[in-house]
């Protein structure tokens, strides 16, 4: 980051950098969310959660669930509440990034309003991978059903055996026979695969294993039906299964998929990386600012409400300044994040690459901390089903591995600012 | 703490403080025990683990594992590797705290051994009440089989509506009719309670509403199977139910024992507090430090076994500072924990209970983010069933409320400190 | 902080809130500031260095040194590069928060260039005061000087004896005598008061021993020159007593001043703060970002250019991680201090005060981090009189007490956010 | 470290380790050394700071300082309180490290204890050394006066020009010829060579360009007045040249002393480093316990005695548990530098070089904290010569490069735990 790159002004194009402003095309959105939010999804999450409650068969949905949250996307899709996340995209909002970050934020406040408003992960990742580089038949096939809300999508990157956070140690290895790649490898961590909505995973195999080292891996279809493609079991994540969406083990044996499934050719699976992860993982930052939010109005509720040695806990010992440094790594991150999307709209992802490892690398530890603080203020409390706070916790301390751990982050950023010098 | 309570010489009863050697008496015990838990623990808990694979009924134990732990305790009680944790008591061992230091360290890094050695928590902490102040009557009844390790025992402080951080907010009541106590009210996070083989509670209630307000509150043991016992359900720990055990959410409605089975007296529940509380504290740390230990040679094997970008991930960006801090601390760590264990020795649970609360604030806070990193060195893999470390974190982390939150022993610590001015 | 107050789209006012860009017409007035310390300010500053070396009075300038000064802040007057701080206002250069707050940043990071273009704390501060509520005869005798850079003022505030953290504990006392005020009593720390060129104070002062709270204390104007002024002595900052302009200790006896140099009015002490306070708190912030650059610079060009094991420093052990987080902490601190001065142009002082106080209390807290990570990347040169590095900690730790510690604006903070819910 | 090097029992040489105890034999001295700092030391150092007060030629000492400092070491050598440093040594105390550590603890809470007990770094290291290794003739020559406290000595090893933390990279040349080392080179932050005392210095130098890596640096004594040797000026510690011991700046230009000079060999300076590093740090971390107790002492008392927002400044925030944590990590270092003084005693200074690299890499930065933390509580005036808070922030501050920059002792202790596994 050259000191110049920000405080430019007008004649200069980097100084839109600065203009954090959402459009006022997209505020009426803004505002239709949060009411959407407040009217259908916070009512329906309550019915849902309801509807769980007894349900013996984890690995499936209970009765009564998938049509309650049929019933809320279809109102969603009518009410235009869909799609927000593909920038610049006909087939989408057309939202540009920044516009998005503001909406994402409301929608890390609730658990289900991503998924009702069909702006959830992964699917958001894969829908634009297949916008940008799918060839019609691809998108014929699996990005209009999932523009529709109709299927479920899981993207297969980690591996049991090896250090994925270096994406050149992915092994999984696709061979190509007779015009069909021949899939062989085991994956971990697969999110959303144990979901029965998920029909197609989009996955990085090896395909070559001495070409240069940047093209050696490319990007691949696998429906999840394939014959040999087997779901071991589920990974918890700090004791929670997820189910039935899951966190899937799932080996790879012999699957056979079409030469045409592959991703914008073979090798450039780096290439898709650059494209998905920038969205991925400022839409990840943008959903934990929201959560962040829940956590500190978590705190200061408990805090406001509970009394111990004569005082309310929010002003008990270190607790007031907890949460008024809360307060300001919120309003830090958040400005990071909409600089990150801004940058994305104004300098493409490729530029933008930078401020988006930054937040990436950021934001996720801190809301941890946040969150962990908000838990302490509750007690055992805190770490019940009955606050959101644990699965807020779970939630968020994954995103400090998923779409590449923290220090990977760092050390992209570290090696720029070496480089400016 | 005076400057000058530490560092004195032959002549100055404090010195021996600064005596942290396990006794000669109990080294072949330490010994004992570590080649127990290698030969006798570790199989079968993996047994254990491979009787519980498929076990549908979760609040029951998986057929046959009850019947290889007995086998695994008898063992142990027929080796005399029983009932450590008792201080100067002719029912135990007879260790000192210090000597039980060291074995609860090596007890804290097996899951089941504690229990095994029939040391576990609240059991120990229950006992030791038991022990001091229990009426023959009572020692009957509910001391002997928890030493025989035929039953196991709860300890109900927590409640769902006031802060008990501050123990005299508790507010489940106890009135005496007709020589009976009637208690009513409720308690959550009641370890322990919703294994099979519990069969009683020791129970804070408030006694008094108006009186000195030190002298409110009683502790009564409260069996099980007292009709108006009702199991409302389990609380969760970051997910996880910890079935059969439990943490149980405890609703209590005219319930009624005889007033006999009020302990040491009617407004004396702060006494057995401070009976119970030193010990109970302190072995949570000791085994803590165990646990730490296995969180760094997680995180020191998998640092050594991954290779990203050229590396083994220990020697990649700062890990290799991440794994001495670690160790720093666990060293700094064990030192403490077992001087609070030696001032227990020598000064008396009252005297020592600065120390107790130093090690008690620190400790849990500390392994903490020692386990943290070692999950986020495996990447996702680190939040998965296949470590140990959710686990660890998960309980660790629960210790930073149980027996009194960080922030109440660092108000007792900082209190201190500011009298001896 | 309302979730609402940030994210609003164009029809609510609060969204200009985040329009962080400089305006058109300033950024040419910043690139001719950097090109002014560039040509200028940085030579001079090298020359001032060069007089100064061997002068033995440390309480008078070198000879030379004033007059290369005066030669630069003539240049400066004639290029219009001149009292750019005072927002809205007809006697400076009308910049509006925000615009200053990109040239500020650039201010920070030269020693000398803030008083070249008159802008120098606490004659900035003062300025504002005495432009907002000075009446006509103040503004004559001592707006005006100021304005032109012919002399200098001090703002006497702290006091030896008390916490004046708590700004009510301020107890030098002034009483109404004959038409004139007699003011006794003692300041510490009154930066600037061993200049030469510095003529004027205002003074902190108690008028009312119990009236109404907040309506005992007020602002006065002390001439350095009054009798019964005495300079007791320097006041050190690590050591360094920044001579000749020093932070003075001084001793108030019978001071007798006219009783029309009261500002605003008796009892109206804490107004004037409110309007001080915040300008001067975020010029501080502003400042400090351009010296975190600074550190942050040499810890790259350190890094980068010394060897240890083989490798460079800056991609030794976990450096490279420190420099990521150094860049994001500016980035998000840059964004802030933006946002906070945004508010200001948009809502006034007064209610952007929450704003301002979370920009005080975390960018010096985090500078100094940086600035220390980057004498630690230099090892013991980092201390020397060879890099701006200890001077730039002295001055940034100095800033987590002026202007209210840390301490204080968190607590501001906090309350306030308590309050939202 | 082995997990089983704690915590073993009576057969078990390394449980000694774990025995903290200060010897009986050494109490008295312990007292005799606080009742002679409190009777003796103090209020001497009361006399040299008011006969230092408008002293003008700093790089001399005010008449009369030498005097009183000289008579209170005649009173010290009398009485027996004299050279405690050297363990199992004819000359000195013959003190083991561990019951040395205790009196250096007491000797780190005042300023000029250690001068007046010959304990003073570098003196200690250098006379460890010569005691050591040096031939009869060295001993007579600088032993005896450095024992007898007559004249002072240096050690000089970091260099401008290279990262002299890779002890590798020392660069300054001493060549052979006709008999005599002709040395030329620089060197940084000579720290006591000011002194007008200071007769000697001990000096790392390369005396082999092309050898086996570890075999091309020799130690070299290089009396202060030899023609060649410069004193340049003197480096800065925080804008502090702590006059008139000083930290100077040394060129060297071909320096010729006798071939004799060499100490214990050719090629074996890092031999020497081994022994003296051991002893010099973790005598550098014990005076640092003493340190952070001031500092914790300052803490309380102004927390106590100063009032804001209606509460002691000790009660309000954050205070109280800063409080603790301080006291909670004072005594977990303290019981490190214990065990790593302890490890010296049995395990030789080689094999307890990981505990004193723990000791190193912790006890300087969590001093540094606590002593800022007390600065905090002052307000400016904690970082006035009005408290010792900056001065021992400045050496403390400096210990996190002296004798090795924390990252290069946690590297060590990093690699050793990788290699245990």
């Amino acid at each position: 980051m050259s000191n110049d790159q920000d405080g430019m002004g007008g004649a200069d194009p980097q100084d839109q950098l600065n203009d954090l402003r959402m459009s006022e095309k997209a505020l009426p959105l803004l505002n239709h969310v949060k009411q959407f939010i407040r009217d259908t999804v916070d009512p329906m999450h309550e019915e849902w959660l309801t509807l769980g409650e007894g349900h013996e068969d984890r690995w499936t949905y209970a009765p009564g669930q998938l049509e309650i949250l049929q019933t809320a996307k279809d109102k969603a899709k009518e009410e235009g509440l869909w799609n927000f996340f593909l920038p610049d995209s006909e087939t989408g909002e057309g939202l540009s990034n920044l516009d998005y970050a503001f909406i994402a934020i409301e929608l890390g406040k609730s658990p289900l309003a991503s998924q009702v408003m069909n702006c959830s992960a992964p699917d958001t990742g894969n829908m634009e991978v297949l916008e940008r580089v799918g060839t019609p038949e691809q998108k014929e096939k699996w990005l209009q059903p999932l523009l529709d809300g109709e299927i479920r999508s899981a993207y297969a990157m980690t591996e049991p055996d090896v250090a994925t956070s270096d994406a050149k140690n992915v092994s999984t290895s696709a061979v190509l026979e007779n015009g069909e790649w021949v899939i062989n490898g085991e994956k971990h961590y697969i999110s959303g695969a144990g979901d029965p909505r998920c029909k197609i995973m989009i996955m990085m195999v090896k395909t070559n294993d001495d070409g240069e080292r940047g093209r050696n891996h490319s990007q691949i279809l696998v429906p999840m039906d394939t014959p040999g493609v087997e779901v071991v079991g589920p990974m918890h994540v700090f004791g929670d299964d997820h189910a039935p969406a899951g966190h899937m083990h799932i080996r790879l044996t012999d699957v056979r998929v079409p030469e045409s499934n592959i991703l914008l050719g073979e090798g450039r699976g780096f290439e898709i990386s650059q494209l998905r992860l920038g969205p991925g993982r400022i839409h990840h930052c943008m959903r934990t600012i929201g959560k962040a939010e829940v956590a500190l109005d978590y705190m200061v509720k408990r805090g406001n409400s509970r009394t111990a040695f004569g005082q309310p806990l929010s002003k008990l010992g270190g607790n007031l300044e907890k949460i008024s440094r809360a307060r300001i790594e919120i309003e830090s991150m958040r400005l990071l994040v909409l600089k990150a999307a801004k940058a994305m709209d104004v300098l493409g992802n490729k530029e933008a690459r930078i401020w988006v490892s930054m937040a990436k690398a950021a934001v996720p530890e801190k809301a941890c901390k946040i969150i962990d603080q908000a838990i302490q203020i509750h007690g055992a409390y805190g770490m019940s089903q009955f606050t959101p706070l644990p699965d807020l916790y779970a939630d968020v301390r994954h995103l400090r591995f998923a779409d590449g751990p923290d220090e990977v982050h760092h050390m992209v950023v570290g090696r720029h600012e070496l480089a400016q010098h």
